[in-house]
């Protein structure tokens, strides 16, 4: 019998394992127009901490009892609308579990580019468009800026580190730890703030960014969020991506530097991917050039097994993930 | 002989009376092309507290033993330069003294408009085009939309007010205290916010706007803003002008609201209203406009004497003010 991971309560705070629940899952027989994929990559995002809580946001909360949704890339088993075929590898979002049954309207055939299948869940998928609209639009990043980039050995930020350093731009990353600092360094990044030993970060920062910075790519809030108003030059511009910071505990954000909003006039934009899906073209035409001058490195953090799921996903919250977090069927 | 406010110390929080000096300054005979202004009135602004600091800012400090500058209109006595002459009601930053000499090129003729000269240090003057560009350009509010404005009762919140009226949008504005309420509300707001007494500001702001807003302009920071972020809806758009909260204390901004930024979609976006100054005829041309139409209303708290100046200041802060605050010399 199929199987998925449901809710078995809305988390408080930092999600733990009795939070969750694997459930079997009668899948049937197929309806006309409908496709059955059996998953080989199911992933795990930041976001989805969102969409645990019971509140209204621009997602929709999980429901206690269903499967849980997620990007997941799989192979057609069975197919009952003529667009699919048993082997096609299939990008869609029945994620969190083991075998998906969809609408074929619901489901993207993998675009031809010469890269592992799961790529589409991170680089080339929806942290990569992330990275990608984040900087050059939200941000509107162009050569010769100087960019910060938050949780840069993530998913999302070690693909704005070498978008930046692709565009030429000067790219500061933070992440916690040597080795994941050690591993944005050689993606490009001109300076890496280590922010478990830097002590203040609004100095650390200004010292790796004497003259200021033009850009910042937000996906932690809170202490990276103030240090980078700490050092905004004139007419920066944030692209406010994610608060990780603040997902688990709803804590308050204290900023000391807010008020450098005005006098600096910097611009904070608040975003969501899901508005450039219909941008793709322009995406996978972009990512491919870099992709083929050798511009593109990734990394990923692996967990074998559907039931390594929630284990995978309580990582993301504790800094558990170098690259992209994965989970392989 | 002349006398002139300066800083005696750097105030530490509220500004006291112990940190102004009433100096002499000898202006002495007019160099060519000097003019020498006999003040009529004289502007004092919540931004002046900033210069009082010794941080770089986008206006440098004011100078120790220095007369300090403000806006002020007053009647030119004596002109070595031929672009002006005695009796002309000139316009200048040369505000803080009861006598001014100044370059030609930094004097401006008042615009011709049916007004009380004192107008061009509010409504007419840097308020005034702080409200208008702040409002129509920076948060891009339109016809329809819902704008919540706060200081509504301020100098600059009033015209926001009634700018927003008259181009058709639904506004909230916050004040303090029940006179001042009820100004706000002759001036045509939907619903007025007594922040003193409407206990969670929040909540009022979701009771006032059950849609929730499209535009905040921002003269508060803090509880305000956070507000603003609570109701804020999908694309909002907040014009960040002034943040009398933290002038004073400098402590840190506390937002429990600011991750509806990503999910809302919302620009902050600070500006500074000179970067506008090149555009005066256009600001001209609109507020005459709604000037002939009898859309506009302004109220004017003033003070008498030079010696009154740092009252008048101080009185920015602790709500000592309804719409411009003055000083007649």
């Amino acid at each position: 019998m199929p199987k998925a991971w449901t809710l078995a309560a809305r988390p408080q705070g930092n999600p733990k394992p009795g939070d969750f629940a694997l459930i079997d899952v009668d899948t049937g027989p197929l309806a006309p127009g409908q496709v059955r994929v059996a998953n080989r990559w199911l992933s795990v995002d930041p976001y989805m901490r969102g969409r645990m809580n019971d509140v209204k946001s621009y997602v929709p909360p999980f429901a206690i009892g269903e499967p849980m949704q997620g990007g997941a890339v799989g192979e057609v088993v069975e197919s009952a609308d003529p667009a699919f075929a048993a082997g096609d590898m299939v990008l869609h979002m029945g994620g969190w579990r083991d075998e998906a049954v969809l609408p074929a309207a619901e489901l993207q055939k993998l675009p031809a580019l010469p890269i592992d299948p799961q790529a589409f869940l991170g680089q080339f998928g929806m942290p990569g468009m992330t990275a990608y609209w984040g900087l050059l639009d939200v941000a509107a990043a162009r050569e010769g800026d100087t960019v910060f980039v938050s949780a840069a050995a993530g998913a999302v930020g070690s693909t704005v580190v070498q978008i930046a350093k692709a565009e030429g731009m000067t790219v500061i990353g933070s992440a916690g730890g040597a080795d994941k600092c050690e591993w944005v360094r050689s993606l490009g990044a001109d300076a890496v703030i280590d922010y478990k030993s830097c002590g203040s970060l609004p100095r650390a920062l200004g010292a790796a960014a004497p003259g200021g910075i033009d850009v910042y790519f937000d996906n932690v809030g809170g202490d990276h969020l103030d240090a980078a108003l700490a050092v905004a030059r004139a007419n920066a511009r944030f692209a406010i991506c994610g608060m990780i910071d603040v997902y688990n505990d709803g804590k308050a954000t204290e900023l000391r530097f807010l008020a450098r909003l005005i006098g600096m006039r910097v611009r904070m934009q608040g975003f969501i991917v899901s508005d450039y899906m219909a941008r793709g073209a322009e995406f996978y035409r972009d990512m491919g050039g870099w992709l083929a001058e050798g511009k593109l490195r990734r990394e990923e953090t692996v967990h074998d097994g559907l039931a390594a799921m929630p284990e995978a996903f309580m990582g993301l919250f504790t800094g558990g993930n170098t690259g992209k977090m994965l989970v392989r069927v």
